[in-house]
């Protein structure tokens, strides 16, 4: 009886939600989409009957070779789906290595999201669906039975740029059980178009920390991801601006103002978080414009941050820039050189449109003898590698 | 020459991006939609030069009866987008309410989320738009450059349902800059087919409270939201079970555990906020199934909380319940009453279809002469109505 009673209220429920336009909005795709398969095969499915057309793109395809302004570029590839008797298109891929994959459909031309798989992820303006192939690295990007840290979206003062801002904080499991425990920090930066949502998002860094924590291969430390760009207070739709387009790149975020002003930041961690406060034990690590950021930051702070590391950096000549961050980039190398650090950490991959300004950028550090480790791996300028270099940065740092 | 540097390594980037399918995806849609005017009209926009229809679809439209297997019901209405000369589909609103509003297209017939507008909402296995009509209540649910609570992603440890759990927790503004204060909490529960990510994403809780904070209408308050599903450690994809298609309602929602258990959230927040450990400083509301438990669980802990809201709440008899929480109703709520409350809030809106049970609960508190306040609005079983309510409730609390 019990059951019958809950069966019926779920029913109910179900039909009026439904009304409401919620579950009415999908209830007529009852399919199961992507069905991963024992062997990593995986299946994508979309119920469509009258549609001409429906191909299936993400970054677990071939890419092919597509024209650009910049030239021929790679570009990810499509698959088509086949229909069956009842409308519902399918296709299956061959057994796909462990990854974080995303993906969308195309219908009929047209750019759609899998309406049967809730799980969406925001880069930039642009929404995919994603879904997870486990095994080797990729078990670090899920949710394992494991202890937890705590992931916080806080507020802070800058002074320097007149406003208070968002950022994202991880602290790691026990933090709050120990609080005599002092933890280092990993201070971890976006790339261009990224905010302080991409790292703990995109990058999966909340569930890379737990996994590597909790099997000893990285410290406990806390891990904050800032929002480079200086004229937000926070995250499209989470700040005062509401809800808008996001750019590709906003304003004012490479002219030296978040580098002048990371200080704040820096502040606000150490005034508000049980942290060591010493060069030994900071980190800070950034990808694309965030690399930028990381060189020219712990550079014009050239005796904070034992620990850098330049992910697919952006490290491209900019003799331009005339901002007094930017001023005397070779004498302050050296003051950080000879101020000494434990790792300097440079990774790129073969084929990042960047390759050329990070052996450029080796070039100069060699010309200086300034020390550091480089890692080349293949694939371009994408979140796998983002993910990757993480999950290899934090266990050497604060050793 | 450093903004032409600048602009040439954005386009640089913006190609890459698009080379590796990000921005490439919707890259093709570089048009505004939706476009919010200066009288609150929306206009929606959707390239697709080859369809032969496009609906635009949500909550601001006027409802229409549809057929259903409980009879005819309200559903959300659709308006038809017409297409200029290049392509583009529009179709503008008149002014509209105060509100947030989702929506998503239906094109040739399926439902497609709208591929320039980022801001999407997941309500169980549903993911539509959004966007804010500003002014009256809606302002509560907008980012106003006021001071900001944090919201954290935590787990706790549950003995009684055997595992760790997440839940997510609102501390307002203030928090951390006063560690000697300690503050009242109140537990905010979600509905059928939610988890601890629903007050905060379709809640707007932060923006609510923060807001009602800072013009001095509501107190400066702790807001525990946790997750009422007892097999499930966390929110879908949030959790050990990874990426699936959540189910409308997951099991053993109503069966007793989750009240009986309620007890290891109390201790967990107790133990670990600077609360104010006493009934005057404990609230405990709901929604739909969350207002079941708020019932439930504030008659049997009869003498914990001072103040409950039951928002549009699932209080239909339920004769059949054999588990220890359901038995001896009356007297539990007779041992509530004679213990002494502040405010027992039910609030329901006229057409919901829970409309009739709240009515013949009403009767049961009026034969046991329990005092309760109540509030009747317009509307149904609906989100827009629980933000309301919330907005109003918030301020009775802790006075």
């Amino acid at each position: 009886m019990k059951k019958r009673t809950l069966s019926v209220l779920s029913m109910i429920l179900s039909i009026f939600a439904s009304a409401n336009g919620q579950e009415a909005l999908f209830g007529n795709q009852p399919i199961l989409s992507p069905e991963i398969h024992g062997d990593k095969s995986v299946t994508f499915r979309f119920l469509a009957p009258n549609a001409d057309s429906v191909q299936v793109t993400g970054d677990f395809l071939p890419t092919v070779k597509a024209e650009s302004p910049f030239g021929i570029v790679d570009a990810p590839g499509k698959a088509h789906l086949v229909k069956d008797g009842k409308g519902v298109w399918s296709y299956t891929t061959g057994p796909l290595n462990p990854e974080l994959y995303n993906y969308s459909f195309v219908v009929n031309g047209l750019s759609s999201i899998d309406p049967n798989n809730p799980f969406l992820i925001r880069d930039v303006a642009s929404v995919t669906n994603i879904f997870i192939i486990g095994g080797e690295q990729a078990d670090l990007y899920k949710v394992n039975d494991l202890p937890h840290g705590t992931v916080a979206r806080r507020w802070y003062d800058s002074p320097g740029l007149g406003m208070d801002r968002r950022l994202t904080v991880y602290t790691p499991p026990g933090y709050e059980a120990n609080p005599k425990t002092k933890y280092p920090v990993l201070y971890l930066l976006h790339g261009a178009g990224g905010d302080e949502e991409a790292w703990i998002e995109l990058g999966r860094t909340a569930q890379i920390l737990d996994n590597l924590i909790a099997s000893g291969k990285a410290k406990p430390m806390i891990v904050v991801m800032p929002n480079a760009n200086v004229t937000q207070d926070a995250a499209p739709g989470a700040g005062r601006d509401g809800y808008y387009k996001p750019q590709f790149m906003a304003p004012e975020t490479m002219n030296g103002r978040y580098e002048a002003n990371f200080i704040d930041i820096l502040k606000f961690v150490e005034g508000n978080y049980r942290v060591i406060a010493d060069k030994k034990h900071r980190a800070i690590a950034g990808l694309s414009m965030g690399g930028f950021h990381a060189m020219h930051i712990s550079r014009y702070y050239p005796n904070v941050f034992d620990y850098v590391g330049l992910f697919s950096a952006a490290l491209m000549p900019r003799e331009d820039a005339t901002g007094k961050v930017y001023a005397d980039i070779d004498g302050s190398l050296k003051r950080q050189k000879e101020n000494g650090y434990q790792l300097y950490w440079i990774a790129i991959g073969k084929t990042d449109f960047l390759y050329k300004a990070n052996q450029e950028f080796r070039t100069k550090l060699d010309q200086l003898a300034f020390k550091y480790d480089y890692k080349e791996t293949e694939g371009g300028h994408i979140w796998r590698n983002w993910r990757i270099y993480l999950a290899e940065f934090a266990p050497k740092i604060f050793r």
